[in-house]
């Protein structure tokens, strides 16, 4: 998926807001918008959004001389979800088909902008999850592919929702390599984060080898690529790595909260299908084709 | 009120509103867009986010040779409140306080963006004006100053809930002038919507002179600058008229929705008073001193 002009005001309200992450102060703020109207300028519209986003985070990095702004949310949404884990297992566990409401969890954990949390939404997320039925629902198909699969990837989206993605791992009942971000971008999962939420545990836990918010296949480390294509099923979670694998031959299934307007053209584009911004979607890859 | 950072992605995200209003042309979009990003990069902040607009909104005119983006919009938006007019009096005269309820209508009116404007949410908004009380209300103050002011002046926000202004206005019994923009820019009134509304049989119609977003005072016409001076009461609809008099002495009443958190703060600043996003608000001027 390319980026389209739309993304140009989000890429500067992401500037901004993250900018004020790393300091309070008002100078840096300022030097940090004045490099991001220039990164507008070199924007490459042939790119999906999460590969240009890159070199912005880079730049707000380098002058703050801030790494990982997110960390502390980070920390914090992973000490917030790991306490609603027994209360959600047993509501997993209590349905009637407890893959499927575990999925159900999963995309309902990828809705919550750990930025602005609040726990009483996030808490009325949790509870209402199960009763979301995703609009665009391939779960079916999911669970035929599923069957015939040795080597499941799971590729791995924000911090905190990790402790329902291993909810979803536990009930798979496959080979699951589980796979973060190598370097800090945004709040996405690194290997710390999958090792505090218990994943290592479960499965094996790598990185794609990028500091991108997506996974764009051909900046991936090799030993990722390699397991990519070995792969018999692959679960992609949230918009970044949908918007870097939409057109990507492969057997991938998308589970993603439609968060923007951009997003949810692309999806109606290559599916024929409709989601609203908001709505919650597991999709199968456009591609896809069982070995 | 001065122009932030935060003002810069909303600019972005107005011109590529505007310049799609304006062509189908990707081409002219794309332009338009290089040219916003130019405009960034010369922001003045020490202006108000209207005045700073007027530039911007300017550009777009030359490129894409379209004076008026929003006349159809415009258009529209005047029949449509013309057809609630009757309906609106109605409730307006069997209320226990006329006056009151004119203006809540009238900042009622206020909140409908007209660009992305749905009949059914117009009609929601109009059923539900009358229970919504403003979050800041100064009416008492309001109705207090009335009753000693000779010379009235309204200053006028957007095409079509100029229609509820005039029911305001039927109610206020005071010699009003009514004040539109010179020029087009965005879908703020000018002479022609307050003729096809009706204004001009009940009140004196001016322009301030300007193609502003508001009512920033050196720019405007001496005609309009002699009667703010003489003005005992003057009415200030809308943000853009607050953005570019919230600071300034004279009898002023602001009466608007409040649509960006730029606005929301800059109102807490000023008054210690708090206003939510999507709430209205009639705040009496902080320079307001009665003659």
């Amino acid at each position: 998926m390319k980026t389209t002009l739309d993304c140009l005001p989000c890429f500067l309200k992401q500037a901004l807001q993250t900018a004020r992450l790393t300091t309070v102060a008002a100078g840096v703020h300022e030097e940090i918008m004045k490099q991001a109207i220039a990164f507008l300028g070199r924007v490459n519209f042939s790119l999906s959004p999460p590969e240009n986003a890159v070199a912005l985070y880079e730049m707000i990095a380098a002058i703050s001389a801030c790494n990982d702004p997110f960390i502390e949310l980070k920390k914090e949404s992973n000490r917030f979800a790991l306490g609603l884990k027994p209360q959600v297992r047993r509501q997993i566990d209590e349905s009637t088909d407890p893959l499927y409401a575990a999925l159900l969890f999963s995309m309902a954990g990828n809705i919550i902008d750990y930025g602005s949390l609040h726990q009483f939404d996030m808490e009325q997320t949790i509870r209402q999850a199960l009763a979301l039925e995703p609009v665009i629902n391939d779960f079916p198909a999911f669970t035929a592919d599923l069957a015939h699969a040795r080597r499941v990837l799971y590729l791995a989206d924000n911090s905190g929702e990790l402790v329902f993605d291993s909810l979803v791992i536990e009930k798979l009942g496959k080979d699951v390599t589980f796979v973060v971000k190598e370097r800090p971008i945004i709040n996405d999962a690194l290997r710390e984060d999958a090792q505090s939420c218990g994943l290592e545990t479960i499965c094996t836990v790598i990185s794609n080898g990028t500091g991108c918010p997506g996974t764009p296949l051909a900046a991936c480390s090799d030993e990722f690529q390699r397991l990519f294509r070995a792969a018999d099923l692959i679960i992609s979670k949230g918009q970044g790595n949908f918007e870097t694998l939409s057109e990507v031959q492969a057997p991938l299934y998308f589970l993603l909260t439609v968060k923007c307007p951009v997003v949810r053209d692309h999806i109606e584009q290559i599916s024929g299908r409709t989601a609203d911004i908001g709505r919650t979607v597991l999709l199968k890859g456009i591609h896809h084709e069982w070995k």
